[in-house]
Formats: structure tokens, C-alpha cells, sequence
């Protein structure tokens, strides 16, 4: 195992890394965004607060590097690599493909109770709000961007379309659906806004 | 004047009803929705605690209503009847009239601030997010629908689409937007969600 040729001092940090992000994302769930704060997740890390600050700056910090590497998590555990859009060629396919994926983290609760929490404080904090799309959600959109530019140059998608506006139609209503609980969210749904994004609401 | 012509307790009551709107959106703004309580409503308002209870349950029922009525006023500060899509026969040009309408609302800070509170608290509370669907987003999404299911039958909208899932191609970007900070809205940026959903990404 290569975990075991990792000198004891990495080891250790990568164990008391582990438990700070646990603790920081059980915590938020638990308490919200505003009353987490880096003496609580230290305590519940068993860690002192000074391992925190030795690696992070802020609370905010320590939970966007939680969320990423869950996100990271939650990618490997379903098959697929991280940060990355299939393109097999099949534009309507691959967005499917990825879109079923989102729904079912989405719908693992190891995933949406912290991220309610971080999310409900972006929306009141803009401060916070910005910093989680800056880290967080624009880079997961850019990926959208890259295979959406492919699909212009093989002649899938418009070549006039702005493609950071295009990727919003099947994204967002399924983020709106999540986040306020405005209808169900499933493989068919998105599967649905796909084919309604591609081929557009007008008669062709 | 009409007002004058009502009788000194309707006025009253009316004086009393705006007041504790007014109160309800200040406060829930000001230090978010946990922490607004019928309490802190009826001492802003300058009225007992009583005389919102007689009328209201909750204060989820207090804020619901004060918005409901803030979005009445501001379509009909923005001069168009609330609770209506205009139908002139061109979907495009009337989803697009609409949703300008909208944008402008989302920046007034009237509307914005307190809405923000409510759609934070909506986000970590079911409970709470659910209701907040059914009586305030719902309805104005199902004239969505019905200007939809209009252009199904004159042609402009093909046939064998849920018009349910068709309005979130274009309304959905726009919420997310607004709710995340993950871009910027503006007339041409609804109008472009407009366009892109009626004739869809993939090239006709």
C-alpha cells in the first residue's frame, strides 16, 4: 500500500486533515454557518486550534477545502474522475450522464446537509456567496463551458451561443429545484432539460 | 378618495396590517429569519402582540403575507397588473417583458433584502422552504404555465412539452443568479435566456 510508505508526520497530518473537514461539515449541518466557528471543530476533530490555523486562515477557508474534497469523494465513489466531462461525442449523452450524477450527490444526505447550510449563508453573506462560487461552483460550471465549446467546434451547439449562459439552462433549474424544494429532482428530470435545452421550446 | 369613504376601524385595521408588514420585512432583513419573532414584529409596529395574533398564526404566515403584498406594489409601482403575463401573441417579446419586469424587482432593496432572509432560512428549513413554494413561487411560476400552455396552442411552443419544466429553462438561470451571486442579471441577460430556450442550443 502506498499509504504505508508515507513517513509517520505525513500520516498524521493527513489523518488530523481528514478529521478537521469531518468535524467542520458535521458541524455546519448541525449548527449552521454562523454559530460554527474553528474552536468547535477543533474540539470536535480533537485537534488543538492552532493545527487549523497552522493550515487555514478562516472557518470559510476550512469548509470550502471540506466541500471540495467531498465533492472529490463523492466523484471517485460514483466510478467517475473528479473535474472532468465526458466527451464521447454524444453532447446530449454526456450531459446526461454527468447531470444523473449530480442528482444522486445531491441527493446523499453526506453531501446536502452541509451544503444547505454553506449555501443558505451565501445567499445572505455576500462576502461568503461569492468566495463559494469563486471556489466552488464557477469551476464546476467551467467544465460545462469546455465541453460546450467542443460541441460548437463539431457543430452540436450554435456557434453564436455564449456557452456560460447555455450551460444555465439544464444546470440551474435543477440547482432552483434543489435548493428551494420547487419540484422533485431525478434522472428523468434532467434527462428532460437536457432535450429541452438542445432542441429549444419552439417547434423546429 | 375611496379611503375616506371607509369607516374609522376599517382605516385602522388597514394602518395597523401595513405597519406590521413593514415591521416584518425590516426585521427579518435585518437580523434574518430565526431570529425575527412576533415579539420583535409587534414592538416595531407599535402595536400589541394580540393584535397579530388575531389576524395571523406564525410568523412564518406574517412574513408570507407582507410578501405577497410587497410584490403587489411593486408590479403596480412598475406600472402592469400583478398576477398577469401579458399575451400579445409574440411568447418571445412577452416572457421577455416579464422577466425584465423581474430583474428589476430582484435589485430594488426593498424586495431584496428581506427576500434574501426568507430564502435562506427556505434553504436549511423544509418545512419552512416548502411552504414558501406553495404560496408565494408557485403560483407566479403557474402564469408561466398558462402563457405556455397559450403558445402550445397557437403553435409556438411544441406540443408534447410539460410547460411545468419548459418556464425553468428561463426563469431558473435567473433565480440561481440571483440567489448565489454566480453572475450578474441584466435586461440582455434574460432576454439571451429568452432566446436561448425558445430556439435551443442545438443548431435548426
Amino acid at each position: 500500500m502506498a499509504k504505508n510508505l508515507a513517513p509517520d508526520s505525513t500520516r498524521r497530518s493527513e489523518k488530523s486533515r481528514r478529521a478537521i473537514y469531518d468535524a467542520a461539515l458535521a458541524l455546519v449541518g448541525e449548527v449552521g454557518y454562523p454559530r460554527t466557528t474553528i474552536e468547535g471543530i477543533a474540539a470536535r476533530a480533537g485537534v488543538g486550534k492552532q493545527t487549523i490555523y497552522r493550515w487555514w486562515s478562516s472557518k470559510a477557508e476550512v469548509l470550502m477545502e471540506a466541500f471540495l474534497d467531498l465533492g472529490e469523494q463523492a466523484s471517485r465513489d460514483a466510478g467517475h474522475e473528479p473535474y472532468a466531462i465526458p466527451d464521447t461525442g454524444d453532447l446530449a449523452a454526456d450531459l446526461k450522464t454527468v447531470l444523473r450524477a449530480t442528482v444522486d450527490e445531491l441527493k446523499n444526505p453526506r453531501f446536502e446537509v452541509p451544503s444547505r447550510a454553506l449555501a443558505a449563508e451565501g445567499v445572505v453573506n455576500e462576502e461568503l456567496g461569492r468566495k463559494f462560487v469563486a471556489k466552488m461552483l464557477e469551476p464546476s460550471l467551467q467544465l460545462y463551458v469546455t465541453r460546450l465549446r467542443a460541441a460548437q467546434e463539431t457543430g452540436e451547439v450554435r456557434p453564436d451561443l455564449d456557452p456560460r449562459i447555455a450551460l444555465e439552462l439544464f444546470v440551474s433549474p435543477l440547482a432552483q429545484r434543489w435548493l428551494q424544494y420547487s419540484g422533485p429532482i431525478s434522472h428523468e428530470y434532467t434527462d428532460t432539460l437536457v432535450d429541452y435545452a438542445l432542441y429549444g421550446l419552439a417547434p423546429r
